[in-house]
Formats: C-alpha cells, structure tokens, sequence
C-alpha cells in the first residue's frame, strides 16, 4: 500500500494509505526519498486554494520531490531500477503549441504535482513518465536532489532576465527562492547581487551564503542602478520600488507570488526607461543543468534544509513553514 | 527673424520674433514646412508640464517636423543646401552608455525638440545637427515627411513587440499613433489586428484603412487570443483588459500616456502566462527605414492629416486638437 | 489495396500494390491528393542516396504532399474524416533535447517522408499522426496544399534570417524554393528582393512574380549591400560571392544543397564584418502560419505548378523534373 | 619628445624622437606604462601587411595597452590627471549606422591604434579621446590594464557565442587568446570547457588555470558534443574539425586568422544540424564590465605575462613573440 499524507481539508492532514501508483510503459515507479514544502503547499494547506486553483477533492501536496526508481515500465529506456532521480513536477501534453515550441512550462494541459487535482510526492510511492525523472549523481543527497525543483525556479527566473557577467542584479525576497536566485544569478556571472528582505533573520542567511544585503526599504542606500530585478517576496511595495530602482532598459521579473490578482508598477518608470516587466511560470528544459551545477562545488542546495520531518509529520512540518520564522527549508521524509 | 509660435503660459501661445538659429560646423539650418501637433503638445500647451517635465520657461512646441535646408554648416557632408528633409527630433549625448550600446533613445541627456527647456519646431527656422536630419524623396509630401516622427513611434513598438508574420495583434486606441501602429504592424506581416477605442469616430477611421475594429470593452467579440497588445489609449481599463486577453507568452507594448505614474496590472496573467510587459520611448534607428516605407506604396500618412494651419493660427490649431473630436491630425504650416 | 509508385533501383520506378498503411490510435489515414515533386525526390531517383542516406530497400518517394483524411483512430481530435490537409511530413520523437526546446526539425530520430528508410506520399494512401497534419481552409487547392511544405522552408529561411522591414535581401537560386523564399521575405516587409539564376527562364517567373533580378554574376550590378543573403541554388560560387557582398552584421542563411560536404567561404568577410552564417534543416512550428499565409491573398502557390501527372506517371514526373528546363514545379496526383 | 619604436621596413624597428602628441578638447594624454604584443603585431612586423591592411609608411605597432593620464584636454570630464587607464585601441566615428545601433566595432572609419595608417602604441606617449580610455582600480597592475584588450576579444566571443550556463564550450588554440576566451566562458557559468591545441606547452599553461586540455587531433577523446566552438588557433583543421564536432543547434565563433582569406567549412553539417557560423571583430561596449572582472578574484590576467622588455628593445619583443615557444604573453614597458 502507498502511505500518504492527505489534505483533507484546510489545515487537516490525514494519513492514508491507498492502491499503489499503477504504471503506464513508459513510466517508472519512484520510492520518494525527500520532499520539500514549498509556499504554495503552506498555501494550499492553510487556504484550500491558489487564485483559480481551488482544493475540491482530497488532495497530497508536495512538489519538490527526488526518489529511487523501484519499477520501471516496459518500455522504458533513460533510467533502471535503483537510480537515484529527481522529480520535474510537471508533465505537459507535448502536443499543443506551447509544446511544440520548447515552451512546455505554458502548456495548458500540464499535469503538475499537488496543483489540484493531481496528487503531490508527501506520500511513499509516485508514478512518474521517464521523461520527468532525471538522474542524480552520488555528489547530490536526496534533499539535494529534491530541492533541485526550487533551484530551477531560479535558474529560470534568470533566464528570463538574461542575467550576465556584469549585470547588476537586486534580488527582493531573500527565502529559499531568493536565495536560489541568487546563487544561479552569481553562476551566471552576474558582477553585483543584492538582496532584500524585511526579515533580518534571513538577510543572515544570505550573507553566510556570501551575497551583500539591504533590508526592505533601504534600497537607496545601494550605490547603483540595477539592471535585472528579481522579484521573490511577492510584496507590491517590493515589485514598485524595484521596478522604479531599474536603470534604462532593465529587466525586472517577477516571482514571487503575490496575494492580489493585480498590483500597481509604475507605468512611467516603465515607460520612460523601456523596462521589461515578466513573470516566470515554473521552468522548461532546465532539470539537466540545475543537476549538474547542483553537484559542483559552486552550489550547496543542502545548506538550505534546516528542518526535516517524516511523513506522519507532513502536517507539523507545514506548520512549521507557515509559522517558524526560524524555518528555511523543511523536507519530509516519506520512507521514515 | 525668426518667427515662432511660443507657449508663454498654460493656455497662452504668443507669436515672437526671434533671432535667427545659429548652426555649429555640423548642423543645418531649416525652413520649418510642416509640423504635426502631437498630443503632447496639448497636454503642455493646457498643463504646462507632463510628470517631470516642467514647462519654466516661454517654451516652442512641436516636435514632429519636415523641412527644407537652407545653410549647412562647414563640416556637414549628408545633406545640401534644397533638401528636403524629416526631422528627428531628438539628439542625444552620443557618448554614453546608451548610446554607445545603440539605444540612444534613453540617454539621459538627449535633448528633443518641446521637451523643456529644447525649443521645438512652430518657428520659421530650426537649427539641427546633419546627423538628426534626413532627406526624404520627391514621393514624400511636406506633411508626410513631417510624420515620420509618430509613424517611427508605431515601428518602434513593432520592434519591440517582435510583431512578426502571423501576429494576432491588437491594437488599443485608434488615434494617430494607434493607426500608425497598425500599420507597421501590417507591414511586418501580421495575421490579424484589430483596433478598439471608445471613439466610433475613429474606429470608422481604422476600418477606411482596412483595419478590423471593436468597440473598447468588447475584446470579447474577438475569437482569437493576441499574441501581441500594443497599447495606444493611455487608458488603465485597456492596459488591464488587453493584457488579460493575451495568449501565453504574449507581449505587451503600452506606447499610450497614461496620467497616473502608476497603472494596475494583472500580476496573475503576467505570471501564469509569462506575459512581457514593456515600454517603448520614442525610437532609435527607425528613421531611414520608415522613411522608405512610408514613400512607398502601402503607406499613406497623409490619410492622417485632417486639418492645416498657419503658424500664426498655432493657439488655434492646439485648442482644435484637444477639443475637437474631428481632428484626426492638426498641421501647423510654419511658412504660412 | 495501397497503390503507390516505388524506386526500386536508382531509376527504376515501380508500380506497387500494396497494404493498406495500418494506423494506430493517434493516427489518420490519408487519401493522398496532391504531391509535390522536389529536388531531393529526383535526387534519390536518379543517384539511389544524399549524402548519408543511402536508399537500401525499395522506397516511395514524396513528401510536398496534401490529402483527404478518410479515417481516424480511436484517440484523434484535431481532424475530422472528410477534412482536406496539409501534411507536415517530419514526425519527431517528442522527447529528445531537441523536440523539448521547441527544435524538432533537429530531432535526431525524426521519420521523414521519403527519407530512407520511410516511404513517402507517391501512393493513394498514406498513414500519419493527427499532430502532423493539418487542415486547410477551401481557399487553398490541393496542390496549393501539398505546396505548403516548400514554402515552410522559405518562411523558415527568412525566421532563420530575420528578415524584417527594411531589410535588403538577396536571394541566389530563382527555383522553386528560391521564389518562396522570395515571396516570405516579401511577406515580412523587407525592403528590396533580389533574385539571381543562371538561367534567365527562372528569372522571367520571378519577374513575373514582382520580384527585381540579376543574372548570377552580375550582382556587382545591385547597389545595395544587402543585409541578408540566403541561397537556395547549392552552388558553391553562389555561396562565396553572396558572403562576400553582404554588409556588416549580415547574415547568410545556406539553404540549396551543395553536392560536396565542404565548402569554401570567405572568412576574413566573415570575421571583418561580423557575418552570420548558418544552415536551415526543414522547418518546426510553421505550418500553421504558413497555411494561413499560402490562404491569403498575398501568396499564390499554385502558379509555382507548371506540371500535374497521375501516379501511374510518375517517373515521367521525375524524369521531367530533372531534364526539362520547363519545369517549374511537377505535381503527382495518387487518384488520378 | 615622444621617444618611439618604429616599424621602419619589415623586420625593422627604429627608435626616433617625436613631436609629442597634439590633444583635442576631448583627448587626454597618456604616458604609456604596458604594451602586450598582439599576433597582429607580430605579424606586420615580418610581413608588413594583414590582408587589406598594408603598411605603407613607417608606423608605430602595439595596441593593448595601459598608461597613466597627464594631461586633459579643456572639455574632458571623466578622467583626471593621474588616472591609470586601460585604452580601448578603435576610435569610431560614432556617426554611421553601426555605430548608432550599438556595434561600433563594425564601423569603416574607426581608427585603430597600430592598424596602417594609425600609430599604436609602443611609445613613450599617447593621444586618445576621453571616451576610449577607462580608469582601472589599483587591483588591476600595469600589464593587467594592458591585457584587457585581450580580455575583450575573450568577453565579446562568448557573448557572440551565446556561452552560458551548462554550455560545453570547445575552445581550439590555447595561446593567450585562447586561455582569454576560456576564462570568459568560465565566467559565464560554462558547463565544460575544452581546450585544444598542437603545442604541449599551451596546454599546460591551461591546465594550470584549470581548464581541460586535449591534444589537436584528439578531439574525438572528448565524450561530449560542445554545442559551442571557439575557434582561436586560424587553423583550416581546426575549424572544419570543430565545426563538425558541434551539437545540432550548436554556434562556432571564428577568432583566429586564417592566413588565406577563404576556408573550407563542412556544409552538409551547418545546414544538417543548423550550425550557426560566425566571425567576431575586436569588441564593443565592453570595456567596462572587462576591467570589472579583470580586477576581481577569478581572472588574473598577469598569469600570461612571461616576459617584459624596454621600449628600446621593441624589436626583442616582437622577434622573441614569433619565435620562441617558451613566450605566452610579452609586453614591452614603454618608460624603461
């Protein structure tokens, strides 16, 4: 039986233990070795709902997730049984437009783990299609290789904004995301990073990490224009002023997710200076290089856990997250 | 003498006659032909100031210009004396960051033509650098030449909205700029535009074109999905709703002044459709080829012209544009 | 049963009948209509092989083709029994690097119509995906149809190029290919075509087309340097003095096969004035503009046919398209 | 006086005494402090000519140079006396379209120290405008500020490259540019980087930096495919090897010169895989962000300094730079 913890109802986790995932041929059957709990899972958890995305039906969270492939289908050929892999949590159509032209992250159709009504990883056994699970190297521990989910959030976010040596890049927000950010904004070179938090605890966190640090507010004491805003707070207050902070022709993209459908930038500045504003949704074709910068010497995914539970934890382990400020990154650990 | 329409206070045009131009080795001196009243030109002739720009001093408006050379300095090698020629209206600094990068639309020190404390062109005579001046053939009247400089503003915003073939582009607002943007758009092959505005006037304006219209507020009529907004309006319902009727991986270009310095935008959209928003401010590098096209046979601008004036009628020509829902395009005639 | 027109040796070809395509779940079965004869058809028919495809096995030739869905598997959606379609004539695998990018015309497992080992569409029937085919509008014939493959190339040529407003482009080899290419850098604005061939019966048609001409060699003649060259006549001159004449920054874009698998190219062209050279492979993503465009008014595929054959006649087809200079495009017709 | 090393006849260096050079209101003058021996030095020191390029007269060589401010012309505004510089050695007309678009390297006026007829810089003093000479940090030592000019070439092939993280970049020729070129890709987040070269000794000094070596010859030992060349070596093997070793998709950027003016690529290999071909000419806009890293923790330009000479012994210098192996990077010290 598959033993999983099941949102029942806001702020009620359940464990059940239900029919083993069955497996398609070209699918493999994954032991899930470490997953971490991510905003949108605290969200859904407390709230039931993500804007459209409502929790109508029992649902399992947890998206940022690796394993060990315990069974594979019969036609599978990128990856055996024992392999250690992480989990990309979205499978697109591969038919439609977005598909078709390398965008898969905007297909319509994608079936995303935890993103209602598609089961998430707090559970012992995941289904996944072998095109979604990608090898892991000895270099990278099961929490690693889980959190290398929020590390493409930030390999993405950079690509966006075209981050380059020498770019100067303000990073508001400086949880996992921001931290994130951060490091693949420094991979690629990029020759000043600053990040911003109201939260002093983590502006810590990023400093150990080796980044410069501003709080909230006090951006202008920051000698330079930025040319790329990286937006992860989700705070309007952050996505004006940092907008209005850009040098001509700056980028700003926004990432964190913010509780109002619409928010207020400032139109002028945009204007004026040819700012590019976007927002990134997930990631496409990143999970093979986030592996291999993961398991080099200049990224350490694991310094971001500083919590882990075992799955009949699930709910403390959420709770937490929404509510420790002391919390980082919490991971749970289905087969414990 | 050179006599000049000039802008003594809000409301208040008085004619001067000033002292002629002087040129420097590389400029040229200009019989003003004509001169298209831009909707700038209003709002500084009725408020005296747009955001920042603040009207101190008796300033001349106009900025979208044609004339005729008649002295060149000693140094000037691209133009003689009895050519014709468009002017684009803004010099830059040609030494800084964006300049040297070919954006020199956002040097911070560019001086453009009715912009305080830069002059513009309601005068007689015009002095310009050789470089800011271009010669239009015999196929381009006086009035076309002059609007050039709006018809490189609808380019601009093609480019940056990368409007390509099989674009389905919509188009908010059906002003000058607003037609002149379709046009561009259609040029660069397009697969469908549609223009709205809340102006039948104008939309019938747009459909004598060969423009599909939509009255502003029913986008919904329309049965496919933009992959591109080019906002001409300056309105916030339109830059909200046209954004919100983007296809994923949309673009949105806001070209349209809008009064606040800040506008509501769907964040949602922008993020889950990884929408780019963007401003375009004035043009670089468009000149030689709008000019072409515009002498060519799938442009008329001077289908836009609906009214002339002569320079001493420059109060008129200005109340007429902001208060005349006739008006397509106002022309002061500097000559007469 | 399937009749079809089968290269049994270099040749040689055969008229076979056999079984009837098999189709699976996604799949359509096609009552061919209309095929086009193209360069690498008669290539294989008179040399057996290109390059590194050898034909090993006896091969049905075709792939410009259109046809009449007459069936459809359990699972199809997009494609009614009775649509008349376009088909796209490269299946990818849809899970590789390439086709995940949005590449996958550089799918290194794509089956290809009439590339060994896959049969082509010289047949009454024919079995496809639904995703690759696609239905066209009752403004387009059935050899406008079929022609929609050769003028994806040409749109993709000029993607590859960026052809835009303005741009000046240089097209060498005035056959069918070349005149599509022609015709898509029309459709994206571009300033000024020039079209050269050795054989002034090719540049008659272009003429007639509205496009200007050069014979190959004189293009000393043009007095423009042209931003963009792309060469659709495989001739290695063609190739050396197209670079050569291209401005700074332009680009090249390699079309026309060239029987040698080297090459010599003007490098201290390419590197004194930044050239860009590149190759294009197919196409990926274009059909559907392209059938919208062919729809239009601006394109006429069909006066590319100069010559129509029923399948019992076609090696008479690829015999004609390869000796008689006459021969602009030669269609086979399967029902006929 | 300005005690100068001049190159006389091929082969022949002369020191002559002077006039100092004449400023303009914008120039500065500078005492120069380092001057690196370029390839190209070397080259019009045996030869007396680089294709088109052909010393008619005597002329003063060196272009990657340092030196100190000591006097400024009335208008100059951002250097002062006593600022030490990196000059950027291409003074373009900042008039032409290439210039106005932002690719001023491109320009056909720009006058380029030590390319016929414009003298360079192995001399006691120099003229330049204010506009191409850039401060560097007292981080960055003399020859540093010197190597920049290298440095550049390095930065503007992988941005022409389109290097970024995860790209496995093939760098052919490890002499000084080679070993440039390299470190900028690592800088921007290059996943594997491998350089090849015919000389052992190269090779090592790579190794020492930490790059990955392979004999020339050897290529096919590498058991991934790049999908970027850069290709520094001007060797025809090189380039047709390299180019066939790309990844579809890949870019190949051409450094190296070539000593004949056409070269053999594989053709059936950039349009099979849609290889994109490309040459780079010196830089632009990219001086700042050079002396940025260059003084930062990751690039020690200094490394590749093997051997320094006085002005008096130019001739040494240039003698020793074509002959002896033992030699990676020599500069001549033009106050000793």
């Amino acid at each position: 039986m598959n033993r999983a913890a099941v949102l029942a109802a806001p702020g009620t986790i359940t464990m059940e233990d239900r029919e083993m995932p069955a497996i398609g041929d070209h699918d493999v059957l994954i032991e899930v070795l470490a997953v971490g709990v991510c905003g949108s899972d605290v969200h859904y958890f407390r709230h039931g709902a993500i804007g459209d995305f409502v929790v109508t039906a029992p649902l399992v969270l947890g998206h940022e997730a690796s394993g060990r492939v315990i069974e594979t289908g019969t036609d599978v050929e990128r990856v055996r049984v024992g392999d250690r892999v992480a989990i990309e949590p979205g499978v697109p159509c591969g038919r439609c437009v977005s598909c078709r032209s390398g965008r898969y992250n905007l297909c319509p159709e994608v079936r995303f783990l935890a993103t209602p009504p598609i089961d998430g990883a707090f559970a012992r056994y995941l289904a996944m299609p072998e095109d979604f699970v990608h090898r892991v190297p000895d270099e990278l521990s099961d929490t690693a290789a889980a959190l290398v989910e929020p590390f493409s959030v930030g390999l993405w976010a950079n690509r966006t904004a075209g981050t380059t040596i020498g770019s100067r890049v303000l990073v508001t927000g400086a949880g996992p995301v921001g931290l994130l950010v951060a490091t693949a904004a420094r991979l690629r070179g990029a020759g000043s990073i600053v990040l911003t938090d109201v939260a002093e605890q983590r502006l810590e966190v990023a400093r150990e990490l080796g980044f410069s640090t501003l709080p909230a507010g006090e951006l202008a004491a920051w000698d330079v224009q930025p040319d790329v805003l990286i937006e992860c707070s989700g705070s309007p207050v952050a996505i004006r002023d940092g907008i209005r902070s850009l040098a001509p022709a700056g980028t700003a993209v926004l990432v964190g997710m913010v509780p109002e459908p619409d928010v207020l930038v400032p139109i002028s500045v945009i204007q004026g200076r040819e700012i590019r504003v976007t927002g990134t949704f997930r990631y496409a074709n990143v999970y093979p290089v986030a592996i291999e910068l993961a398991a080099g010497p200049d990224v350490d995914l694991d310094r971001l856990v500083s919590h882990e539970y075992p799955l009949a934890e699930t709910a403390a382990a959420l709770n937490a997250a929404a509510d420790d400020p002391a919390i980082l990154k919490a991971i749970v650990r289905p087969q414990r």
